[in-house]
């Protein structure tokens, strides 16, 4: 890893929040939290944020609102959480499941170390989410069709979960979920990924801007379920990033 | 740094390719060849280049004769090696030079440290490049209008070069060189940073695409020199990456 950190940032940078943003995440990196190519993902979503013009769009809205009342309607809601979803969002994510108290908490890695959940429970642990309430250091079932590793997870988590929230998450991971039989709720910048495909519910937007709305409509959700069609709302998503390409 | 290397990617997995790469970049991290954040960069080419369908759109190519035409009536041309340069195309770096040898390579850095520097430069030439060829180690000029160390460099080459190549490049930079009179080319995958809008010759496409065609291009340019218009050939690009989200 070598230098030039946060405070190296000119403060007459015109992009200087983003790049501090991106000092974060290499910090997180360095403290274990974070695979490297978690940083290659994360500049994945800066790119379709730049074509949101870094704003949620309504359809986002839509989707949060949908999300909502199939997570109030869960027996067994679980959210997933990787290096990144941590990295950006560790008290979010505590606040999630303190508007939503059914909601478990797991840490499930696509490159998947005990050192690296372990650290990743602590965090969380440390953002306020009670002690012992993370899942994910003592993995005791498996997700099939996923190679090695990578199946782990938590029978008292996503293992035995009807509807999963999994936050910038792998295609296959998303696809494994789905043959499982449970209801994929996912956020992810990319429209077109096989995640945003995949998922029942796909909230095109950036994570940090989706999970305090995530809460409030948990905590009050619309008096009304309005129709939802995930892949329409997919389609108008990737008109208004086209047309933010001029086309 | 965690783990998790490319030994740990699945064969099935339907993205292997592209994850091999993006280990290869990690080891780059990890050899102090790239800055962390530099992975994010990475990451949002990436999503661009996702929406060229991951193949060389013609714009691309029309926009390399006219970099080719430039670079060879040039008087001082130089070609700008960041980390993210070296890492991914260090050989044909080396093979552009060879193929116009008044091309000064001069490692060139956002996130300057002299041992980076050092780190890129031993890179180069264990890529090929004649030792002493690469400039960068004894920056002695200066860029104005940039802050601090980001500002160095060296009168032998992009200090006094009238042509610059900066591939990957951040927009300030591509800025301060064009305020300096200099012309300048790019290849930057996002035709909408202030790179792209400011290069004068903009390649909008993956390095490792773009280099050998270059270098072609440098030793057998076409016969006659077609009318080019950067603007329009950014606004064409745009138009196709917008039909890729279906607009």
């Amino acid at each position: 890893m070598v230098g030039g950190g946060a405070a190296n940032i000119p403060d007459d940078h015109p992009r200087a929040a983003s790049l501090r943003t991106r000092e974060q995440m290499k910090k997180a990196v360095e403290d274990g939290l974070v695979h490297a190519t978690g940083l290659i993902a994360h500049g994945r979503g800066e790119a379709f944020d730049y074509l949101l013009g870094e704003a949620s769009p309504p359809e986002a809205q839509a989707a949060i609102h949908e999300a909502a009342f199939i997570i109030r309607a869960a027996h067994r809601p679980a959210l997933s959480l990787n290096g990144n979803v941590v990295a950006l969002a560790a008290r979010q994510c505590v606040e999630l499941a303190a508007a939503w108290p059914a909601l478990r908490l797991e840490v499930n890695l696509f490159h998947r170390t005990p050192d690296r959940v372990a650290r990743l429970v602590t965090v969380m642990e440390g953002s306020g989410a009670p002690p012992g309430s993370v899942l994910g250091n003592d993995p005791d079932a498996r997700i099939p069709g996923l190679s090695s590793d990578r199946a782990r997870c938590c029978a008292a988590g996503i293992g035995t979960a009807d509807v999963v929230v999994v936050p910038l998450e792998d295609g296959d991971r998303c696809q494994a979920l789905k043959a499982m039989g449970k209801t994929v709720v996912t956020v992810d910048l990319n429209p077109l990924s096989r995640t945003a495909q995949a998922a029942d519910v796909t909230i095109v937007d950036e994570l940090t801007r989706v999970m305090p709305r995530l809460a409030a409509a948990l905590r009050h959700p619309p008096a009304r379920r309005a129709a939802f069609d995930n892949g329409a709302n997919l389609a108008a998503v990737k008109r208004r990033m086209a047309q933010r390409l001029g086309a």
